[in-house]
C-alpha cells in the first residue's frame, strides 16, 4: 500500500489509544482475508464483466467456530439490504460461521458456498445435530462491477477464508496465546473492491482502541466496507464540498443527484466480557462513528452492523470435543476452558447427573460499557477514513471510474482548517 | 374463593406438573399481592364513581428490588397500551422495582406513586445515584369502573405491596431458604376487579408449572390480569359460542360487535438461570398460551408481556451494601451470593484494582429452553382460565354488569365434549 | 389427493366462512406451485441422497413482481431460522419477488436462484437500477433429506415458479378480474416434502376465510410449511398424547425427547387494503393459530411469518411502466390503476412537474383489523392441520421413517371427544 | 435572549437551508410552549427544593389531538429512559396528545395530568370510546434539580400547553392556513431547565430545514432536550477537550469519570406526507446527527426519538365531527379535507353502508426519502449546539454549578480552526 493512513500523517480521531496495528486484528485470535477478483475491461457484457469485487473474511478465532460459537449481538440501521444470519445472531446471540462481506448480488451464493465450508468442517450438520447459519454481509458493487454475473465462487470464499487462516498463523506461532492476526490490507481489497463512499472510492478500513487499564484494558477492533452516500466530512472538514468547488464537476455531488448507491457493513470486535444483549447495545450504536464522515444513511442504503466478542465462547453442545476439559467426567462441575486466555475468558459447564449443563460467564456491567461505546465511535470513524485513503481510482465496466480521495488537496484543506 | 380452581374440578391443562399451589407464589420467594377498590354504584359521575379497580403487585424477591434488580425480558405483542417501564427493561435487562398492574388512566399514577415508594426505600435514588424505572402494566376497566376518575392513589400501591409482602414473609418464617409467597386470590380482586374477558367477567389468574429434575426442576410462574376480547375456548371446546347458543342475548358476542374493551397483561417468573436474552424469548411466546383460549389478539388489545427471573440477581452497583460478601474486600475476587439458595444462583464479581467488576452467571444454553417454553404456554393457558372460574359477576357504572362465566353449564358443555 | 381434508369431515376450525377452495389462492391473483424432488433410498450419502425435498413458490400475482410490488409486513418469533429478505420487508414495506419455501441448507442456493430469475425478468436489475431482494424461507427436512447435499437447483425454482403461473393462468383465462389460482396441493409437496410437524409426517397446508360484507368482504389466506415440535392438538383434544397412548413407542414423544427438528414458515395473503405497518401486526399474530395445534415455538423452531396485500402495490419507479396510466404525462395528477379490480385497490401518483412522485393509497383503520385477526388465526389452524391430514408416510436417508398422522384413529378420539 | 444562535455568527450546519426561524415552528401548524420552574437555592431539602426544571409541549397542530391525530414513528437508540407513550405509537403510528418533555421522576406525573388535559378536552375518553396514550418524554436534570422532589404539577402542564397554544396562535390570526408558531425560546427554559449536555449547561434547542422545492419543498424541524454526554464537537472542533486544556479542572471530563448523568430527546416534525413506517425510518436516524456534537450514546443516556408529520392527519373515528367534510352523507365517498392546506395534504374516507370506511392517503416514495434525511441530520446537528450556546450558567441544588459554554473562547477556538 503506497498510501499513507490518516494517523501516519497526524490526523488523529478521538481520545483513546489505538491498538498495535490499528485494525480489527489487535483484538487477540480474530483473523482477516481477502479475495480480491479484477478481470476485465470496458462494455458490460452480463456474466462476462468487467469483474470487480471480492470477499473479505472475518475470523473470530482460529478454530472451529460452529462448534466453539462466539457470543453477538446486530443491528439494522437501515434494513434495505440482503445481508444473512443476523435473524440468528438475533435470536440465539451467536454467530458459528465466519463472517464474509461480499456483493449485494453475490451474498447468497457465498452464503450456501459458507454452508459448504461448514459442513466439510463439522460433517455431523444437518445430519446428528442442527443446521448452520452463514453470516454474510453485502454492498451494492454495481457501479463498477458485473455484478448480475455474479463472478464469485466457493473456492473465492475458501481462498478468502486460508488467507485469514494464515494471516492469524501468521502472528500466533510465537506465543500461546491466541496472538492478534496480521493487520488486513485496507482500500480496493477483498469485500471492498468495488466500494463507492461519500462520492470517492470506497473499500475496506479498519481501526481499533484499546482502552485503559483503568477502564478494563480491553480492545475494540472494527473493519468497515464502505458504500455509501454523503459529503465527505473529515474531522468536522467537509471535504467533500471544498473538493468539489475547488474542481467542479468532478467528484460526484451526493444531492441532489439520484439516491447514490448504498449501503455500508460494519463488523466490531471485542475481548471485553460482554454477552449477546450489551454487544446489541454496541450494534445498535454502530451509526453514530459513521455520521461524523458525513454519513446520514440514504433510503438506499443498507447499513448492517454485527458486534461479537471472543469472551466467553459457547460450545455447540455441551458434549462437544474441542472444549472439553481433560478429565472432567470424573466428577464435581466440569469445567470448559475456552481459550488459552485462561480462566479470565473461560465458559465453565456444571454437571448434575441428567440436568441440563450451565455456561458460567462473567459479564460487564452496563455502566461501564461507556468507554466501550465511546472508543467504537472513534474506531468506526477513523475506518471509513482509512478505507477512503487507502483506496486508489478504479475503472470498472462500461469504463464507470470512481476516482479516488485525492490525498494532496484533502491534506491541504486539513492544513487550511488547522486540523493538521 | 366460593368458585373452585379447574384443577380441583378436573380440568387438567397440559403435560406437567404444576407447582405445590399451581400460582405464581411457587417460585420461590416470589410474592404477589392486591388492593382492591370497589365503591359506589349507579350512574357514572366522573371522580365520583362507581368505583371498580385496583392493584395487584408482583414482588420479584423480598428484600429491595432497586438496590438488588433482577434479570428480566420483554415482549409487546401488540402496543396498544401504556404499560410504564418496558423500554428499559429491553435495553438493560433488569427489573428494579415491584410490577404492579392496574388499569390504564391510572398507570401514570401509579408508577408515580412507584417513584415515590423506591426512593423512600433508596433514598439515594436521584441523587447520588441514577433514576428509578417503575414498572406498571395496565388493562382499560372503563365498562364497569370510573376509569377517567383516576381514583387509585400512593397509599393504594403501598397497601397492595405491603400485602404481598406479609404474603411472602407469611411463608418464609419457617425455613432459611426464600419460600414461596401465599398463593394470590383471583378474580375481581386488585388489578383484576374491573376486568372483562372472552365475553365473561375476567380479573386475576395464576398457575405454575414445576419441570422434572431432567429437565432442570425449575418452576415457572404466570399471573395474567385478563381482559381481552374473543369467543372463549377450554380446552377446544367452543364454550363461549355455546353458551351463548343456549342463551341468546346472553354474554356479549365479540363479534361482529365493536371491538371489545382490550388488553392483557402476562407476568412471568421463573427460578431458572436465564439472562436477559433467553427472558426475552419467554417472553415472546407469551400470547401462545393465550390463543389456546380464543384470544387472537384483537387490535384495541393492548398485549405485554413480561418475564423475570430470581437467579443471578444484578447489583445496583457492584459495591452496593446488600450484596455484598462479607470480607470480600481482603482480597482475591469478590464473592456476592445474591440469594439463600446458595451458589447455584450466585453472582459473584471479581476485583481487579480499579478495573470494572465483573457479574459471574450461570446460564441456561438455549437448546435446554424447550421445556420451558412448552411449561409456560399450559400455565399461561391455565391462567386464563383460572381468572373466569373465579372471577364474580359484577355490575358498575351506570348498572353495566359483567357476568361470571356460568360454572355448571360450562362443566355440562365440557362433559358433553368429554373434557370432563 | 386421496386423503381428505379435515373440513370435509366435518371438522371446522372456528366461525368464519373459508374462501372458495379454502387456500390461499381464494386470495384473487395469488398462485402457487411445488416442486417435488424425491429420489433414492437407504443409507445417507451425502450429496447422493436419498433426497425428499422440494421447494414452493407463491406468486402475489401474476405480472412482473420485481416492477410492481406487494406491500408487506413480516414477523420473527422464533429467529432460530435461516430465511432470505426480511430485513427488507421491515424497511421498506414492500415484497419485490415471488415468495419461495424451501430447505433450510438449500435458502441460499435458492435465493441465488431467484436472484437469476428476476435478473431475467428485469434485465436492468443492478445495472440501471438497484438489486432485487429475494425471500425465501427455510425449515430443517435433514431427518428424510439428505439437507447437506444441496440438491435443489436453479431448474427447481423455475419449475415451481412456471407451476405457480400456470395453475393462476388457469382461473384467469375465463375473467377480466385477476383469478384466483388453482388450490395448492397439500402435503408431501414442494417445500413440505421433507417436513416433520408434531409427531407426524407434516408439509404443506393451506386454509382461507372471507370475511362477511359488512367487515369488509376481504379474504385472508393462509399457506404454512409445518415441520415443528410439540404435542398435537387438534380443536382441543390431545389427539398426539392419545395416539401415543394407544400405541406405545409409535409416534415419538416430543418430550422428554431431544429438543425436535424445528420451523414453521406461514405466508399470509390478503386483498384487504393494509400498509405495511398493518401487515406487521397481522404477522406478529401468526403464532396464535398455531398455538392451538399445539406448537410452542420450541427453541429450535425458526418461526417467521410474512403477510402481503394485493391492493395498493407500488411502482419499483414511478415512471416504471406496467402501471403508468396511458395519457397520464397530458396534465394533472397521474392516476395509476394498480390492478384489474379498479379504483378501489388502485394507487394514483401526482405529478407535479420535478417533485417526487407522491403514491396514494386506501388505508384499513386499525379500528377494523380485529376481524382479520381473528380469521387469520382460524386459518393458519385450519393449516397446519390440513397439513397433517394430507401428508403422507415418507420413508427417507438411512431409513428414517415419518408416519402419516393416522387419520382413522384420529376420527375415533374426535367422536369420543364430541368433537365429531 | 442576550445569547446569540451559531447561525446568526456564521456557523453554518450542513448544505440545506433552515427555515424561517429555523425551528421546529417552521413546519406549519406546530407549536411550541414552555412552562420553567425556578426556585430556591442551597442545600437540597427533598420536597423542597432548589428547583430546577420545567416543561416542554410541542403541539402537532391547534386542534383537538385526540379526535384529529397526527401520524408518527418512534425510535429507542437507549432504553434507559422512562419515556411515555412509546408503545402506542409504534403498534398505531399516530399520536393523540400534545407531546411533553420534562424530567425522569416527573415524567409519570406529567403523563398523568395529560391524560386530565386530554379528558376535559374529550370527556368521551374511557366511557364511550377507548383510553388515551399520553406521550411524555424526559431527561434527568438531577444535578440542579430536587428530582425526587416532583414538583411539577397538573396546572404547570396546563401552562406549558396554553403557552403553546398562543404562540401557535400568534401567527395564525393572519392567514386561514395553518400558520408556523412564534419560535420557541431555548436554553434553560421548560423541560431544557435543569439539563447538562457535553460537560456544559444543556437545555432546549431547535432548528429546522426546508428542503429545495425539486426535493419536494418540505419543512423539518425538530426540538432537542439536550442532556448528554461526551466531549463537545463543533464542526468537527473538538472544542470540548480544547477549553479544558485552556482551563485546567473546569468542565468537567466526560471520561475516564463515572458515567454522566444522561439522556436526550428529540423531538421531528415534518409536513412532508410520510406514514408511520417512513417516519420510523426518519426516527431510527436520530442518533446521527446527534454524534457529530460529540454524542456517542452512553450506558446511561436513554436516548429517544419521536418524528410526526402533520400531513393526513388520521380520524379518531370516521365518524369524528372536527373531520368530517360537510354534505359528506349525501352520497359517494366522504371526503375528509385534514387540513386548511387543501387537497394534497388531506384523508379521504370512502363509504360503503356498513363495510369498514378507508382512509386515503399520500405517501413519498421511499426512494425520495434521502433529502430529508440528510436534512434531519443537520436540524438535529444544529439544534444540539443551539441549546449550548443559549443556555446559561446554572447553580441548582447543593450548589451544583453547571457552566454555560463561553461563547467568546468558543468563537475564538472556532477561528483558530477556520471553522469562522
Amino acid at each position: 500500500m503506497a498510501r499513507p493512513r490518516p494517523r501516519d500523517l497526524g490526523i488523529i480521531f478521538g481520545a483513546f489509544e489505538p491498538g498495535k496495528h490499528n485494525a480489527i486484528t489487535d483484538v487477540p485470535g480474530v483473523g482477516v482475508g481477502h479475495f480480491t477478483l479484477v478481470e476485465g475491461e470496458g462494455p458490460l457484457k452480463v456474466g462476462k464483466g468487467p469483474v470487480r469485487t471480492g470477499i473479505t473474511v472475518i475470523l473470530p478465532h482460529g478454530g472451529n467456530i460452529f462448534r466453539k460459537k462466539v457470543q453477538a449481538g446486530c443491528f439494522v440501521l437501515n434494513g434495505f439490504g440482503k445481508s444473512a444470519g443476523l435473524h440468528q445472531i438475533r435470536e440465539l446471540g451467536t454467530i458459528e460461521t465466519p463472517i464474509a462481506l461480499t456483493n449485494t448480488l453475490s451474498v447468497h451464493r457465498i452464503a450456501d458456498a459458507m454452508v459448504g465450508y461448514a459442513c466439510s468442517a463439522s460433517p455431523e450438520i444437518g445430519i446428528t445435530t442442527g443446521t448452520v447459519n452463514p453470516v454474510v454481509g453485502d454492498i451494492n458493487d454495481g457501479f463498477l462491477n458485473d455484478i448480475q454475473g455474479r463472478h464469485l465462487r466457493e473456492e473465492h470464499l475458501l481462498a478468502a477464508i486460508r488467507d485469514a487462516r494464515e494471516n492469524l498463523a501468521a502472528n500466533s506461532r510465537a506465543g500461546k496465546a491466541p496472538a492478534a492476526g496480521l493487520p488486513p490490507a485496507e482500500g480496493n481489497v477483498g469485500g471492498g473492491t468495488g466500494c463507492s463512499c461519500l462520492g470517492f472510492k470506497g473499500g475496506i478500513g479498519t481501526s481499533s482502541r484499546k482502552l485503559p487499564a483503568g477502564q478494563g484494558g480491553w480492545t475494540i477492533g472494527v473493519l468497515a466496507q464502505t458504500n455509501f452516500g454523503g459529503d465527505l466530512i473529515i474531522k468536522g472538514v467537509p471535504v467533500g464540498a471544498l473538493l468539489k468547488r475547488q474542481s467542479p464537476g468532478e467528484p460526484e455531488a451526493a444531492f441532489p443527484l439520484p439516491d447514490p448507491p448504498g449501503s455500508c457493513m460494519v463488523v466490531i470486535a471485542t475481548d471485553a466480557p460482554l454477552d449477546a444483549r450489551l454487544l446489541t447495545r454496541m450494534a445498535r450504536r454502530g451509526g453514530l462513528g459513521m455520521a461524523r464522515t458525513g454519513f446520514y444513511s440514504a433510503s438506499g442504503s443498507g447499513d448492517f452492523f454485527i458486534a461479537f466478542t471472543t469472551a466467553n465462547p459457547v460450545p455447540h453442545d455441551p458434549e462437544c470435543q474441542d472444549l472439553r476439559f481433560p478429565g472432567a467426567t470424573e466428577g464435581g462441575p466440569r469445567s470448559i476452558p475456552t481459550s488459552d486466555a485462561g480462566e479470565s475468558s473461560s465458559a465453565q459447564v456444571s454437571a448434575e447427573s441428567k440436568a441440563p449443563l450451565l455456561l458460567r460467564r462473567e459479564v460487564l456491567p452496563d455502566e461501564a460499557m461507556s468507554p466501550l461505546f465511546a472508543a467504537q465511535a472513534e474506531a468506526i470513524e477513523e475506518a471509513i477514513i482509512n478505507s477512503l485513503f487507502a483506496a486508489e481510482t478504479m475503472t470498472g465496466r462500461d469504463g464507470n471510474t470512481r476516482r479516488a480521495l485525492p490525498i494532496e488537496k484533502t491534506l491541504e484543506i486539513l492544513k487550511r482548517h488547522a486540523v493538521l
